[in-house]
């Protein structure tokens, strides 16, 4: 039986939700976890209708993710995930990736703020929900991956490319998808770093503000140490007036390749 | 009980699997179509891991989806797939796409190549299997969708845009992902295109030739009447001695949008 304070989205790793190498795409799996988490917070009266309806949203801050081994075509993956704290802004939400014999395919850790929609102010969480949301908290639960560190701006020298967001990267949020950075930030390595079985092992995300239809996102890259990058995103209004000076940082994250 | 020829995958439209409306997104409906046929075919042992061994793979030439309703977020969607007919080298495939209530959300209908890999040549599907392709033909069942025309060559003046393709967009067989290309397809309308309610109802695609990891893609638009486009899609490898004449036509496509 599943405790309360924990919720299970068990998924098969469809053959079109793999990569070239018929690994589970980091797309899939991303997106997985988020609906884990929206399944776990809608289950207990916490998920985004319910925050909608007092003009609140949930918005993800932190997103980081370790995988040992990725799952392949046809494996059965279980998402668990649970919250192992709250904070007076913030809540650390941490998510277990297993296989049906209990085998430990990777960690995720993420941390999430409650905005108002119109003041875009993060909300009281204790205020909201109590200081132990609800009875909802599981920190003895384990999540053995260290967590994320922070990433320093890199200089515009490393620019990459810019990119228009399109209608497929927005999501039922209005904004560019969380998940969809890390397929942008991907496809900037060529794909002979993900041939003769190697693969990114962990990704460390903060995300510092968001994009919306047509703007535009610059993505910046610096390699850091063998197998160690870190990608920067930023983004501007797609209009002549806009200058580099307007651009927001949007997303900067680490990615560990093994 | 299901007939030993039909195959039904179900799923439940996650949130992060809907477009920004909190519809069911075409990316991951026509994903969920392949992995339908895909399940199908390796429940009867011609899956592609079967004709792999044979050194053969399947390829998708035609695919039409018609969409009357669209599922949306939380909605749970059974994907049954059958084979209508084989000929001597194509198999018609059709899909029917229902609510857990029985209501209809649309149907689709593919047709299926098994090519050599070595040769590229079809092979006799009548001679692999028998012309009864093993018993599982289930030309009774229903698929009340209309067979998909022809889409003539657009003028070299509907060019709209070039993008390569990324890690992201090759899958398993190696190649651009057939549904991919629906992606970059639907990214070339403005958002607006899909706002207040609207949205595809129907694609017709003929899949002319493959394209690989970092090919050019060139994307052409036309509009043929009130919510009818036409769409092709050319490619080229990505080298300086590439001519425009070197291109190859990869799709055509016909979108209604309703």
């Amino acid at each position: 039986m599943e405790s309360s304070k924990k919720q299970t989205l068990s998924i098969k790793v469809d053959p079109f939700n793999t990569d070239f190498a018929k690994r589970w795409s980091w797309m899939s799996l991303g997106k997985t976890l988020l609906n884990a988490a929206e399944l776990h917070a809608k289950n207990r009266g916490f998920g985004m209708y319910n925050v909608n309806s007092e003009n609140c949203t949930w918005v993800l801050s932190r997103l980081c993710v370790e995988i040992f081994e990725m799952p392949v075509v046809w494996d059965t993956v279980n998402v668990c995930t649970w919250i192992e704290n709250i904070y007076r802004l913030f809540t650390d939400r941490n998510f277990s990736i297993k296989g049906a014999d209990g085998k430990v395919y990777g960690y995720a850790r993420s941390i999430w703020a409650l905005i108002d929609y119109t003041t875009r102010e993060p909300q009281n969480l204790e205020q909201m929900y109590g200081d132990d949301f609800g009875g909802f908290l599981a920190p003895e639960e384990e999540c053995p991956i260290r967590k994320q560190g922070r990433v320093k701006p890199l200089d515009n020298d490393c620019w990459v490319k810019d990119i228009k967001s399109e209608y497929s990267d927005i999501d039922l949020n209005g904004h560019v998808n969380s998940i969809k950075y890390i397929e942008h930030i991907m496809d900037l390595f060529p794909m002979s770093d993900y041939e003769n079985g190697r693969n990114m092992s962990r990704i460390e995300i903060a995300y510092m503000s968001e994009s919306y239809y047509s703007d535009i996102l610059s993505l910046y890259k610096k390699k850091i140490d063998d197998d160690v990058y870190e990608v920067e995103v930023r983004g501007r209004k797609d209009d002549s007036d806009s200058t580099l000076s307007q651009m927001n940082t949007l997303v900067r994250c680490k990615l560990f390749f093994k």
